[in-house]
């Protein structure tokens, strides 16, 4: 088969395995290689772009109001796949959101129509494409619960600011753990939020403890 | 088969008719029907308490910041169904909700363990409950968007009763499309939103138009 992408897909896809030839072939035929320049739009919430696996770069995934502010879901960096650009392919899902690249990023890009055609016939993909969606809802959900309610985000800013100021050091060498009982949180609460934080570009979660590395914005949120 | 809830599996679960003998009797022996008690709570973020499908009564679901304070994701009304309240089911699924008996409910209950068993052995199932899950994410996602970004819950509450008020009727005769010119919105807009609104039993919405039925929760929209 003469397929760019059979590589990533063979690696990213649980269900690829399991495809004949012809799928696998019209799967392949229906996927473009696409590259968004820095600060464009890739996806508009009125269309149906299709299934975005990332390669390099990075996608802002949003929400937006009609006055223009927006809120971030979340990002997409390489190896990251997005569904919520392909509402086309599930019935369920009636939420749109919009893409933009925050990095010029390369993308493998799955059309909406021929990608729905495949799920409607093969029930791996379709479970596939459904539990990346559950998966990402779960995720946003999450965020926007301890961000609108518990302001967890601004407690962890706060702590995170306030021990690097006391020990003059953008490494806090505490674990989860340790952060989550200073805070009165749960470490399950704080492990997710780091990890939000990291994705975000605002923190690196190693074993040694938590690297702040990008004080300004952090510092946003503790306002 | 001694199955007290087959009339209500067989009509609910568009996969009923494919599973076999055994797998039918495994999900019949493995639901209980339930009765909560008005204003007990039926279900905790901490627990799998498994699928739900209400007969009659009402079920507010919601989520609970660490004060006590609570934002109303959706209220389950008699046929409705509930994956969300069995997080153990899908792995994908890592967002937990509380369910409280607004009315007296009676529920059949299907045990978590026991759904995530067969779903895993049958497709079918697994695909409707993530569909069911995806499509509560995003009515879910597409409301507090409205109410954290657009107001539109608070600009609809305003121009019902302005109405109201003018015409001296609870009864709005107006169409969606028209009220969406008023407001300066879409019609999909407008239409979900009152969607929404009659789900929470502020207004019924028939072919004549609107009918305000609770005016003063519709009022509190609008402080």
């Amino acid at each position: 088969m003469n397929c760019d992408f059979e590589a990533i897909f063979n690696k990213n896809f649980p269900f690829w395995d399991n495809l004949d030839k012809a799928e696998q072939e019209f799967i392949c035929k229906n996927s473009t290689s696409v590259t968004f320049t820095k600060g464009t739009n890739a996806h508009d919430s009125s269309e149906c772009s299709g299934f975005f696996f990332v390669n390099s770069g990075c996608l802002r995934v949003y929400i937006m109001s009609e006055d223009g502010k927006d809120i971030t879901l979340y990002r997409l960096h390489s190896g990251d796949m997005c569904m919520l650009s392909a509402s086309c392919v599930l019935q369920s899902l009636t939420f749109d959101v919009f893409i933009d690249a925050e990095e010029t990023t390369e993308c493998v890009v799955i059309s909406g129509p021929a990608f729905a055609s495949v799920s409607e016939r093969n029930s791996d993909i379709k479970i596939f494409a459904l539990e990346l969606a559950v998966s990402r809802f779960s995720d946003v959900m999450w965020v926007m619960q301890q961000i609108l309610f518990m302001s967890v985000d601004r407690r962890l800013a706060i702590f995170l600011i306030d021990e690097s100021t006391r020990t003059s050091s953008d490494i806090i060498e505490l674990t989860h753990e340790q952060i989550a009982r200073y805070m009165g949180s749960a470490r399950e609460v704080v492990s997710r939020m780091l990890k939000y934080f990291s994705n975000e570009g605002l923190v690196e979660v190693s074993r040694k403890g938590v690297k702040i590395t990008d004080k300004p914005r952090l510092r946003d949120l503790t306002l």
